[in-house]
């Protein structure tokens, strides 16, 4: 079973997310434990202070490391394991399904959440092993960050996905982006479905769907078409699609 | 006040998120009213059914066009402002912090989540005006995306960040990833806080963290340099910086 805790000053921010879904499910299969830890309790101090100003003056407030680290090191002593340690930030390596992959094979992992606050340096250079960011903007913590790593790395476990679900959602699998989907009505409001999806065969169904899977990575992300295996299909019809592109003029 | 409505078969995935932390307070304020709507309770159908099937066959399942139609055009008829209807996807336009203050000027905002399924392309054709993504990695459903990109438009709506938290967190507002913070203790078993910052020279201390940012940017995130207005004296820190880099064989 994997273990992943979560230090935060906002656990009941979780609750919701770690009990609803495939996250629920996978904590009743004894798959996954998910575990989130209020980091205040390890303060040493009367009051529970967590943070304090920054040396050398400006706003805003800094994460103190000596709760962070009481904390992981508390998580360590109950475990065999060599956890991973991840700090959620935007100064983070950027999170992408490679690193989910990567994560998913680990046995326990810890994620750091920050909150309005900067965190101590130390707990960056001496605490943690990774530090990870989901995109380029701006949160006010770590924790919905967390918990989509959570959730992008679970969803990877074995036997926390049925069949039925696996399918339709792995855009990034083919390394392109997805084909159209349809489902009934045939017509809705006027809008039909295309032919060819009712046409029953299925060759030329797979065919059409490839190309159109082409056409919006290409449309929407050419950057990915670099990093996917094309078979000589696929090239004919990239270069009839960029034709089609320049005579619409776009 | 600005109005968002949520659109998921999970609900309570919600309920964390928008009632702690920020999220709650600009509630409470009365700056943003959040709201989760089953679309579940659109369906036409007795048993509730909101997917289907995909024509031409394969796995998974697709959202029919229906309920969603209904639940967003019910949405509408409740108010006089023109909604974005967002949706939620890995196909969608990277989301980004200049996206987050796009959204933050809207009135009123719909978010379309999907959960293991695809979405019938009607969806997105006829309803639809922005398709989003929070990053190329797989999730469950668009739940956590669309909390993350709600989260960072609500921080954004005036008075709801005070500004004693609004200074720390803010990488991407200078363009460059955050120069190291520092609070007490000075010395933290044996890791010292650099010198300078306990100095009380706040001309050398603005020097050496404008350094630092440059620096960490050069190092994890150089892409971002291309986008920032640099001063001379920058220039001249990079170009230091970067003949450091090479003496040390990076």
């Amino acid at each position: 079973m994997m273990r992943v805790d979560v230090l935060t000053l906002f656990p009941e921010m979780m609750d919701g997310v770690f009990h609803s879904s495939i996250l629920g499910k996978a904590q009743e299969k004894g798959i996954v434990n998910l575990n989130a830890v209020n980091f205040r309790e390890y303060s040493s101090s009367k009051h529970g202070t967590v943070d304090d100003t920054p040396y050398g003056g400006g706003g805003g407030m800094v994460l103190k490391p000596e709760p962070i680290f009481s904390a992981v090191e508390d998580l360590l002593s109950q475990t065999s394991a060599a956890p991973r340690v991840i700090l959620m930030c935007p100064q983070g390596e950027t999170f992408t399904q490679q690193k989910a992959e990567e994560l998913a094979a680990e046995e326990h992992l810890i994620f750091i959440c920050g909150h309005y606050e900067g965190y101590d340096e130390r707990i960056r250079e001496h605490l943690v092993t990774d530090e990870l960011s989901i995109g380029d903007y701006v949160l006010t913590g770590g924790e919905l960050p967390a918990m989509v790593a959570i959730d992008s790395v679970v969803r990877l476990l074995p036997g926390v996905l049925g069949n039925e679900t696996s399918a339709v959602t792995d855009s990034f699998s083919t390394g392109l982006l997805e084909y159209p989907h349809y489902t009934r009505p045939a017509e809705f409001r006027g809008w039909k479905v295309p032919d060819i999806l009712l046409s029953g065969h299925h060759a030329n169904i797979e065919l059409w769907r490839r190309e159109q899977a082409l056409k919006r990575t290409l449309e929407r992300r050419p950057d990915l078409l670099e990093q996917v295996e094309l078979t000589d299909q696929d090239r004919k019809m990239i270069k009839r699609l960029r034709q089609e592109q320049q005579e619409n003029g776009d």
